[in-house]
């Protein structure tokens, strides 16, 4: 698998708040995207994953927000796992306008079978170290 | 069933845009916030629905904008069923901010089962205008 | 002015709903991407002309459903302006997946300044069809 | 300023993701309708705050997820202020579906005006605790 990967988008209108800005909460669809497109990028695409019972829900979120986006922003994230094994995934993301550090954020998601109960990552989901 | 019932709330910081209105695609949320109410006032809940397997899925839908609603105002809509029979329910939306009508909108769901396939509506969701 | 231009992205899923489909209410945010997108091609950038005291409101907006998209589909949305002069424009969508026709659309923009009243649309902006 | 408010609604529809429960970014959202519900309770109402030129932009979240939200589920919402000084305020969040703790959060937002400059909170916005 991946370590890292990097997508590009533009903030939608739809995603800006009152405030003209990016919506504080659409970093987490951000983080989400980022994650999808890492594991596409490594082979793997999410929709078979649940099509074979393989569930990854959320557990653990955090963001820290540096500088704020706006409308059209063309926004660049980069995912990273920073470890995959037993039943978790930890991820980390860093959100980029150009070369400025928007925020930074980390989730943890844990593999879940379709009715809910903690299960082990497929093996090939897990990450070996060296 | 019932005809007409209406609903408040109040304009969520998210569902703003940089223009520091609601961004138009919220009303539509706000529709399906009025059917799934006035369904409950009729007496029902749209969760058990699923659960019988009766699924009601958006077919058409329009709107239109006269006013906006910023943060924080309190929303009222007003759901009407216009239409409730064969496999399609068409409903008619008002959207207020005290007195000042804000948007109008209609929408068609069609009744389908779980694979998506088109179905009678439930005798009890119809409606028999006199 | 451009009359037509396509984009596509892939359908997120913080896009979909408990149906297991992208909720209907997002095509909305598509047309709006589409729109956006339509006059970058034409050499012009929405955020430059809301700097100039140009906003774009939407007056109008009606769709209609063929076929669900799920997680992950890649869309593809065609935009097409029908009509534009006075102080309105006529955006008219297509939704494809592949061949696929998802839902078409259709949207009427009005312009105003910064204060939310009417005004011209600006020439450049105008469409005359010959 | 009060230190605990609790706040009750339920799950949209559009709020749902095609795993058949509430998507994890919306506890974000629902973060900020505690915060402005607190705020509101304490007297205040955020939308003066802004008119006033006080902005307050999330720098920091966090969120742990224990239990999934599903359509319709009336959630509950206790935001609590942990520390309300200088520059920042940071609230506590517990959602709640009846008495199951469904998540728990974290957020600290800054007092900026409205060039994005970080500006000391307001004495009535400050928390003395003895």
């Amino acid at each position: 698998m991946l370590y890292e990967h990097e997508v590009e988008f533009r903030v939608r209108y739809q995603e800006t708040d009152a405030q003209g800005r990016a919506y504080h909460g659409n970093y987490v669809t951000w983080f989400e995207v980022g994650r999808v497109e890492l594991l596409r990028a490594a082979g793997h695409d999410y929709k078979s994953l649940e099509a074979d019972g393989v569930y990854l829900v959320v557990a653990e979120l955090s963001c820290q927000f540096f500088a704020a986006a706006e409308f059209d922003d063309l926004i660049r994230v980069r995912t990273t796992t920073a470890r995959s094994r037993g039943v978790r995934i930890e991820n980390h993301y860093e959100v980029f306008r150009g070369e400025t550090l928007l925020a930074t954020g980390r989730s943890v998601v844990a593999c879940v079978d379709n009715t809910g109960k903690v299960k082990p990552l497929p093996q090939w989901l897990r990450l070996s170290k060296k």
